[in-house]
């Protein structure tokens, strides 16, 4: 196989790529300036080794702990639980938080053999026990997993004396009540909000 | 900047890909097996320099000449000119071509500047006089360039014994006449195939 193809065969191995967008795409890096192509092939061989998983929350960092943990200017007594390290990044462009993180690093399912010990609970429950938290936000997705992830958290917390909270679930901004799913629905009833307010 | 964003920055640099995309593409060479990072980083970073232009037909090549000009199974008599490097794979994807290609490296375009000096259009001319080439089929795109490019090489090539023709440009299979446009449809008038053979 010659380079070319094995360039595209390897492009279209990451998600959302095809045959002809990585086919586009390696057209494009052979045609773009010589710098750019040798920039990001270093960049993308460098990334394990450089992006490491911060030791206080579990999100991607170059340094540990990572910059939001280190940060004296965010609220350190909110804590934001997600499930994954990149579902920190969508969280804090909405310039709405001013809190810390906790990555899960998954969510509970039996099916895939993923239970509490695979997760950072432990340590989530340590934080919450020695670190000065006086909330915990619990932004699982709201799937079956997510859940089922965020009510045994409930449970777990429940002992301490923390504020707990999940996110909000219901219809997207922009979005359209005759296509929305029932349950999504459903849940935007139940967490209706004051207008008064 | 941190290496994560950087990378982000320069993925969605490539066509198609938007911040979104480059962000999902991220975390999966971060997660992927430890090997698939560094492989393809390493294509990337060395594929300027593996992949050169072959000095016949100008298309990409790991050696020089290219496997398509050195193969003797493919008919050297019929040459198929594209516009670039990239349309020579399509071509060979449909099995229907047996020929030989010639890349031109661009179209006419005074407005951009780009006269015949700037394309492989003497190349050519050589080619079809010294080599034993029976057709040039042109397969510049169905564009107002790529027409205007097609007809030029007309005028040049028809001082030589060779016979000219052009990709059929019509209704695209599984398309639909409602919705073709006018000038499509025109051409696929035009150039209406005899059914009785």
């Amino acid at each position: 196989m010659n380079t070319l193809d094995a360039l595209i065969g390897n492009l279209s191995r990451l998600p959302g790529i095809g045959k002809k967008s990585a086919a586009r795409m390696a057209y494009y890096l052979l045609k773009a300036d010589p710098g750019f192509a040798e920039k990001l092939g270093c960049q993308i061989t460098e990334l394990r080794a450089k992006v490491k998983t911060c030791s206080l929350c579990g999100g991607y960092t170059d340094s540990d702990p990572c910059e939001l943990c280190q940060d004296p200017r965010r609220d350190h007594g909110l804590v934001c639980v997600v499930e994954q390290a990149q579902d920190v990044q969508p969280i804090l462009q909405t310039n709405e938080y001013p809190g810390v993180f906790h990555v899960l690093q998954g969510v509970l399912s039996p099916l895939e053999g993923v239970g509490p010990e695979n997760l950072t609970i432990n340590k989530l429950i340590q934080r919450v026990r020695d670190e000065k938290i006086r909330e915990v936000i619990l932004a699982t997705n709201p799937t079956v997993e997510g859940d089922t992830t965020a009510l045994y958290l409930v449970k777990l917390l429940k002992e301490y004396p923390v504020k707990i909270t999940r996110l909000a679930s219901g219809i997207p901004v922009g979005g359209d009540l005759e296509f929305a799913d029932r349950l999504t629905l459903a849940r935007s009833l139940k967490g209706r909000t004051d207008f008064s307010l």
